[in-house]
C-alpha cells in the first residue's frame, strides 16, 4: 500500500468560532461511587412502570428503522395539550430540539438573545453555530430587564422556569413577554410541568412562539433523551425539513409514548417534589440560606456567610453532588435538585455540619 | 390575558436555504401492512440476543442521564478497530455524525465534494447548512472521474462501499484517493462489515481523514440510532465541542455496547448476508437484469427492457419494497437489499411474473 506523509493543519479546516469556544461542560455524571446527586434536575424517583417495551418486541424495533415521525407519541401529545399533532416535533432531548431552532432562523452573525443567568447550553450552541449572544442580565430579583427588549434579535430564549432560579413568569406575564418581539421566541419549559403551566396555549395567539419540553425531568427519563417542540404548523414544517430523519430512535420513542400516557404517574410524582421542595426549602431557610421560592424541582441557594464554593467542596467530599454556579455576583450560589425526603434529609443533616450548626 | 394580533412573517425569519430546500425523503417506512422491505438496507435478521437490556436496569437507567462520553462503547471498539478510545466519537446514528462533521469544518459557502450517485444525504444536510454541493458524477462504471480531485472543495465525502451501487475501492486505491485531498476526507463506512475491510487503519498516515461508522446495517440496529465516527485524537476533541452532551441515550448505548461484544454474530450474518447477495444476483441475472457486483447488502439492478419506476411500482402491488432511485442516466434503477433466503425466493418468484418469465 502507498504510504506518504501528509501534511495537515487541522486548525486550517476547523471553523474558527468552533476553534475558539470550549465545549459545554456538562454537570457531573459519575458513572461509580455512593454519591447522593443532587446537581443536575434528574428526577430522584424512578420512571412510570409503563416506560418500557415488551422484550419481545425489542429485537424487530431494534432491526427496522423507526417511525421517522414518531406518530404515535405527538398524536397522544397532541391531544393533552390540544393542539394538533402537526404542531409537534419530536427531538433527541430538547438540546436537539434548540440546535433545530437556531439553524432554523440564524445565519452566522445574526444575533440572539436572552437573559442571564439561565441554561448556559443555549450560549454553546449559538457560539458553535457562529452566531451572536446577546446576554442581558437578569435584575437581582430575576426580573427581566429593559435591555432585554431592546434591539433587533433574531431568535429569543426564555427559560420558564428559569434554572438556577427556578422562577417562573405565569401566562399573562408571558403574553406580554412575547407581545414585545417581532422574531421568534422560544420558551423553554424543561421544568414547566414543576409549574403546573404550560404556554402552550398561547401559540394560537403569537405564531412566533415555539414551546421546548422534554421528558427528562417531570417524566424521570433523562436517560432516554427524549423532547419535543410546539409551535404553528408552518413552523413546524419548516423544522422538519432540518432535521435527521430518524433522529429519535425506536426504543426511546416507544418508551416515550407509553410514559406520556401515565399521567396519573405524573402527577403523583410532581406532587411529591413540589412537597419535598417546599420542605427542604424551610430547612435551608432555617439554616440561613436565601432561598429563592422555586417553581421547579431546584433551589437556587446563597449562604450569607459561606462561599458557595466551600459548600460545594464540602458537600462532594461528603458524597453528595450540588451544582456550584458561578455568574459573577450577585448570581454565585448552589442549585439544589430536590431528591426523595431521605435524600433531602441527609443533605440537611450534612449542612448543618458543614455550616457548623449541628 | 393580554391579546392581539402578531404580524409574524414566518418566511422573514426563516433561513433562506433552508426555505427553499425540500427535505430529504427516506425510503419508505410503512408502520403497517406485510410489505416484505427490500428498500432500506436494514438487515432481515433479528439483532443479536445479546443487544439487549435487563429489565430491572431500565428504570434507574432512564431516570439519570447517560455517561456524556459513552465510555464503555467506545473502550470497546477501540480494542477491536485497534485505536484509541479518544480516536472514537458516538452520535444518534451515523447521520448525525455526518452533521457534526459539517458543522466542524464548513462555513456557509464552503464547498463540499463527493461523486454521485451516491447517498443523498449528504446533500440535504449541506443544503441545510448553507454550504455548496459540488458533485461531481460517477463514470458508467461507478469510477472517480478526474473533476472529482479538482478545484479546492473544504470537506470530501466518499461512501465506500458507494450506495446504491455497492461498489468499494480497496485499501491501497483509498489511501491513493484520499491522498489527493489537503482538506479532510469522510470515508462512510455504513455498508463496510459487509466487504469486510475498513479503512481505519489509514488514519494514521492520513490525520485528514474521518471515517464514520454504524450499527444500522451490520449489526441489525437501524432502530436504535447508533453511529461512530473514528479520527486522530486532536479532530475528535474538536467535535466533541460541538456535539451535544447527551447525544446518545443511555439504553441505546448500553444495546449497542452489548452488540459490538457479539463478534460471531457479526461474523456468521455477514456471511448469510454476502451468501445471499451472491445467489440473489445470479438469480437477477438470470432474468436478464444487469446487476452491479456489490460488497454491501444490496444490489443495484437495471434491466434492459424494463423501466425501473415499473418494476417498483408492480412489485409495490405485490406487497415488496425495493428503493426507486433515478438520478438521471445512466443511473436509473432500483437498489435491492439482500433478505432472507425466504424474502429473496418471493422477490424472485413475483419478479418472473412481473417480467413474465414464470
Amino acid at each position: 500500500m502507498e504510504r506518504q506523509e501528509t501534511q495537515f493543519e487541522l486548525q486550517e479546516f476547523v471553523r474558527k468560532n468552533v476553534w475558539q469556544m470550549r465545549g459545554y461542560v456538562p454537570g457531573e455524571q459519575p458513572q461509580g461511587g455512593k454519591f447522593i446527586k443532587l446537581n443536575t434536575n434528574e428526577n430522584p424517583y424512578p420512571p412510570s412502570p409503563l416506560a418500557t417495551i415488551p422484550t419481545q418486541e425489542l429485537g424487530e424495533k431494534l432491526r427496522k428503522y423507526p417511525d421517522p415521525f414518531a406518530t404515535a407519541f405527538r398524536q397522544q401529545t397532541a391531544k393533552q395539550l390540544d393542539v394538533s399533532a402537526d404542531q409537534i416535533l419530536c427531538g433527541n432531548g430538547s438540546d436537539e430540539i434548540l440546535g433545530l431552532i437556531i439553524r432554523l432562523f440564524l445565519e452566522p452573525g445574526d444575533i440572539a438573545r436572552w437573559s442571564s443567568p439561565t441554561y448556559l447550553l443555549y450560549r454553546t450552541l449559538i457560539q458553535m453555530h457562529g452566531a451572536i449572544a446577546e446576554e442581558v442580565s437578569y435584575g437581582p430579583d430575576w426580573s427581566l430587564q429593559p435591555a432585554f427588549f431592546q434591539g433587533s434579535p433574531k431568535l429569543v430564549f426564555l427559560a420558564n422556569p428559569n434554572s438556577p432560579s427556578g422562577t417562573c413568569f405565569d401566562l399573562a406575564a408571558l403574553a406580554s413577554i412575547i407581545s414585545r418581539f417581532r422574531c421568534p421566541v422560544v420558551i423553554d419549559e424543561a421544568y414547566a410541568d414543576f409549574a403546573g403551566q404550560t404556554a402552550v396555549d398561547l401559540i394560537k395567539d403569537f405564531p412566533n412562539l415555539i414551546v421546548s419540553r422534554t421528558l427528562s425531568k417531570s417524566y424521570a427519563l433523562a436517560g432516554l433523551r427524549f423532547g419535543y417542540m410546539v409551535a404553528s404548523e408552518a413552523l413546524i414544517a419548516q423544522t422538519h425539513k432540518i432535521r435527521d430523519s430518524y433522529n429519535c430512535d425506536a426504543i426511546a420513542t416507544a418508551i416515550a409514548t407509553a410514559a406520556v400516557t401515565d399521567q396519573q404517574w405524573l402527577l403523583a410524582n410532581v406532587q411529591k417534589i413540589v412537597s419535598q421542595r417546599q420542605s427542604l426549602q424551610t430547612h435551608l431557610t432555617q439554616l440561613g440560606f436565601k432561598v429563592q421560592p422555586s417553581q421547579a424541582n431546584f433551589l437556587w441557594c446563597q449562604h450569607p456567610d459561606f462561599q458557595a464554593e466551600d459548600l460545594y467542596n464540602q458537600l462532594k467530599l461528603r458524597q453528595i453532588l450540588v451544582r456550584l454556579m458561578n455568574y459573577g455576583e450577585p448570581f454565585v450560589g448552589i442549585r439544589i435538585t430536590v431528591g426523595t425526603p431521605e435524600q433531602n434529609d441527609v443533605l440537611i443533616g450534612q449542612l448543618k455540619q458543614v455550616l457548623g450548626r449541628s
